[in-house]
C-alpha cells in the first residue's frame, strides 16, 4: 500500500526521455518504508507530497520478507522493536539507506556499530515517563493483595459464602506513612529519570527515606542528591551497595537498563535480605529479575509480593508460568507507555526522526551523537 | 470462649458469704462482648484483668443469637459494620450496658437516636485515608485499561497468537501530564480530607486544574480553597455545581457520604455529560453511582472507564454483574481500608473507644459529641 507512486519512465524520444530522467532525479521524492501503521500520527506521513511512503498494509508485526523486498533503494525505514536492523536488511536496502527510526525506547535491535559504519543516522523515543506512572500502580497493587481482591469480584465470588470477610482479609503492607506506622523507605536499583519521576510522584504518600544503587561506572551525583533531598524534605537520600538497597527497602523498584551488566541483578541472594514484608516493582528489563527466584521468595513469604510490567521470556507466558501461577504477583503485559498520550508522543517522535535523517536536518533523539 | 471468669458466689457461712458478696460486687469486671477476633489487635484486650473478655469464637461474621444470648449484663460491645445494634440488642442487653464501639469509619448500623435517648455512648473509626491511595490506584487501572491487561496475563493468552500487539494496544488515557499534553482536571464529589489526601497525591502526576462539588448545605471555604491552591501550585481550583464538574473532569472522584442526600447523584443525566476519554472513581459508597446507568455508559463509551471500591448491594456482586462484565471496569471488593496499618489502628482506636466508654473516660473516637 504506497500513498504515492514513482513517476514511470517516458519511453518516447530521446529529449523526452532525458527530461524525464533528469525529472525523475530532481523530483524524486525519498522513499521510506514504514514497518507498522501509526494510527493518529498517521497523518503526519501520508499528509507529505515530498516523499513516497511504503506501509506494511496489516495490523500484525511487519513479516521480515516483505520488508526485505519493500525497503529496495529506500532512504528511510521506521521500526519497532520487533524489526531486526543489520546486515541482511541493510544489504536488502542499497546504499541509499540514511536513517533508520525506531519507535522505541529500546534499540537492542539495531546493530549500532554497523550504523556508525555505513554512516546512517539513528533515531529512538527515549522520553517516556510513564514508566512511572505505572511503578506507582504496581506498587498499590502489589501491597493491596490486589491479584485475589481482583479476582474475587471478577469470579463473582464476592458474592458466595465461601468468601468470609474478616477484619484482616486481603490486608497487605500499607504504601503511605501513617501516625502509628510513620516511616517509608522506597529504593531504586537504578536511578535515572524514570525512577527520579517515581520518587516525586510517591512524596505525598508520605515517604520518608529513598535509597538507591546506581551502575557501578556511574560516579556519584552528591550535589545531585542533595538537592532531590531538599526538595523532596526526605529524612535520607543515599547512594548505597546492593546489599542494604535489598535490606532497608519497604519498596524496591527495578528501572536498570538491560543487557549483561545487568542480568539476574535481582537473584535469590539479593531476594533473600529483603524484608519479609516488602513488595518488589519491575518496570524496565525482564532479564534484571530471576523468575524462578521470584517465584520461590514469593511462595515461601521472603518478601510480601511482587508488581512486573516486563518479565524473562516475555511475550511467551503461559498462564502455568511460575510467576502467573503466584497469587502475590501482579503481571501486566508490557505496558509501561501503553497510553494514547505517550504512544502518539513517541510515534510523533519517530516521524520527526525520520524527516531529521531523510533531509540531514537534526533529529529530535538520535543515538550516538551526544 | 471467655478470657477470664465471673468469681463463683461462695455457698458457706453467712459471713464468708456476705465478704465473698462484696467481693464479687467490688472486684465484678465489666463483661465486654467482642463480635469478632481483632488479630493482632487483641492482646490489648486479652491482657487486661480488669475486664471480662466474652469473644465471639470463630472466623466469621458473628450470630446474632450468639450474640443476644452473650450480651446480657454486658457493659460494653464492639461491634462490626454487619452487626445491628438496635432496640433488640439493648433489650438483650438490659441497663448495665454503656458504650457501643464500631471498628469501622461508617455507623448505619447503629440507631444513633436510641443510643441518644438511653445515653449509651458510641465509638467510631474515622480517621482512615488509605481510601486515598486506592483511588489513586483505581484511577491508574482504569486509565491504564488495566482489567484487560492483567486478564491477558492471567489467562495465558500474552504467549498466544491470537494476542496481537499493536502501537495503541492496551492504550488508554494517560493521568500524567505531558509535554504535548499539558493540562490535566480531577474532579471531586465531595471534598473532605480523603477527597483532599487524594488530590495531594495526585498533583506530581502534573495535575493542573481541581474543580469540586460540596454538599449544598456546606458554606464555601474560599480561604481554604486559596491556600489548598497555592499550596499545590494549582491553576484552577474552584467549588463548581454538578453539571461543571461532570463536564470538565478528566478524572472524576465520587468521595461523598452515602445516604438519601446523595443517592444515585451519579445518574445518567450526569455521566452523559462527562467527557469520552474521562474515567469515574468511587471509593466512598456505592449508593452515589447508579451502577445501571454505569454500566450503560461504559458499554456505549460515554465515557473512558470506571474503577469501584464500592457498588450499589455489595457484597452480593455475582459475576453476571452488568459492571463485572463491563471490560472497562475495574471492580475491587470493599478493600478501602484494607491494609495491615490501617486495621490495626482501627482495630486498636475501636478497643481504646470502648476502655474510654466503660471506665467514663475520654473516647479517641465519639459520635454525637462535638
Amino acid at each position: 500500500m504506497s500513498t504515492g507512486s514513482i513517476s514511470s519512465p517516458s519511453t518516447s524520444s530521446s529529449t523526452t526521455r532525458l527530461t524525464s530522467i533528469v525529472s525523475h532525479l530532481s523530483d524524486a521524492r525519498p522513499k521510506v518504508v514504514i514497518c507498522r501503521h501509526l494510527g493518529p500520527a498517521m497523518p503526519l506521513l501520508q499528509d507529505r507530497k515530498d516523499i513516497e511512503v511504503v506501509l506494511w498494509p496489516e495490523d500484525r508485526s511487519c513479516e521480515r520478507s516483505w520488508l526485505l523486498d519493500n525497503i529496495r533503494g529506500a532512504a528511510g525505514v521506521l521500526v519497532l522493536l520487533g524489526d531486526k536492523v543489520n546486515e541482511e536488511l541493510l544489504e536488502a536496502a542499497g546504499p541509499n539507506l540514511r536513517v533508520v527510526s525506531t519507535m522505541s525506547v529500546g534499540y537492542e535491535h539495531i546493530d549500532l556499530p554497523l550504523m556508525a559504519r555505513r554512516k546512517i543516522r539513528v533515531g529512538y523515543t527515549p522520553d517516556v515517563l510513564t514508566e512511572a506512572d505505572l511503578s506507582v500502580m504496581l506498587a498499590l497493587m502489589a501491597g493491596r493483595n490486589d491479584g485475589a481482591a481482583y479476582s474475587l469480584v471478577r469470579n463473582g465470588d464476592w458474592a458466595k459464602p465461601k468468601f468470609a470477610w474478616s477484619p484482616f482479609t486481603f490486608c497487605g503492607p500499607q504504601l503511605s506513612a501513617t501516625p502509628s506506622s510513620p516511616t517509608r523507605t522506597v529504593g531504586f536499583l537504578g536511578f535515572g529519570r524514570i525512577a527520579q519521576a517515581t520518587l516525586a510522584r510517591l512524596i505525598p504518600f508520605g515517604i520518608t527515606h529513598c535509597l538507591y544503587a546506581g551502575s557501578p561506572s556511574s560516579r556519584p551525583d552528591t550535589a545531585r542528591d542533595a538537592a532531590l533531598q531538599a526538595t523532596h524534605k526526605l529524612k535520607v537520600l543515599e547512594r548505597v551497595d546492593a546489599d542494604r538497597l535489598a535490606r532497608e527497602s519497604d519498596v524496591l523498584f527495578v528501572l536498570t537498563p538491560g543487557g549483561t551488566e545487568t542480568y539476574h541483578l535481582v537473584d535469590a541472594a539479593f531476594l533473600r535480605k529483603m524484608k519479609p514484608m516488602s513488595v518488589l516493582i519491575n518496570t524496565s528489563r525482564g532479564s534484571v529479575v530471576d523468575s524462578d527466584a521470584l517465584a520461590t521468595a514469593l511462595r515461601e513469604k521472603w518478601i510480601w509480593g511482587a508488581g512486573l510490567d516486563v518479565v524473562e521470556g516475555e511475550p511467551l507466558i503461559t498462564e502455568d508460568h511460575p510467576l502467573v501461577k503466584e497469587p502475590q504477583c501482579v503481571m501486566v503485559p508490557h505496558i509501561g507507555s501503553a497510553t494514547f498520550q505517550t504512544r502518539l508522543d513517541m510515534a510523533t517522535r519517530a516521524i520527526n526522526n525520520l524527516y531529521g535523517g531523510l533531509f540531514g536536518e537534526d533529529m529530535p533523539a538520535e543515538l550516538g551523537r551526544q
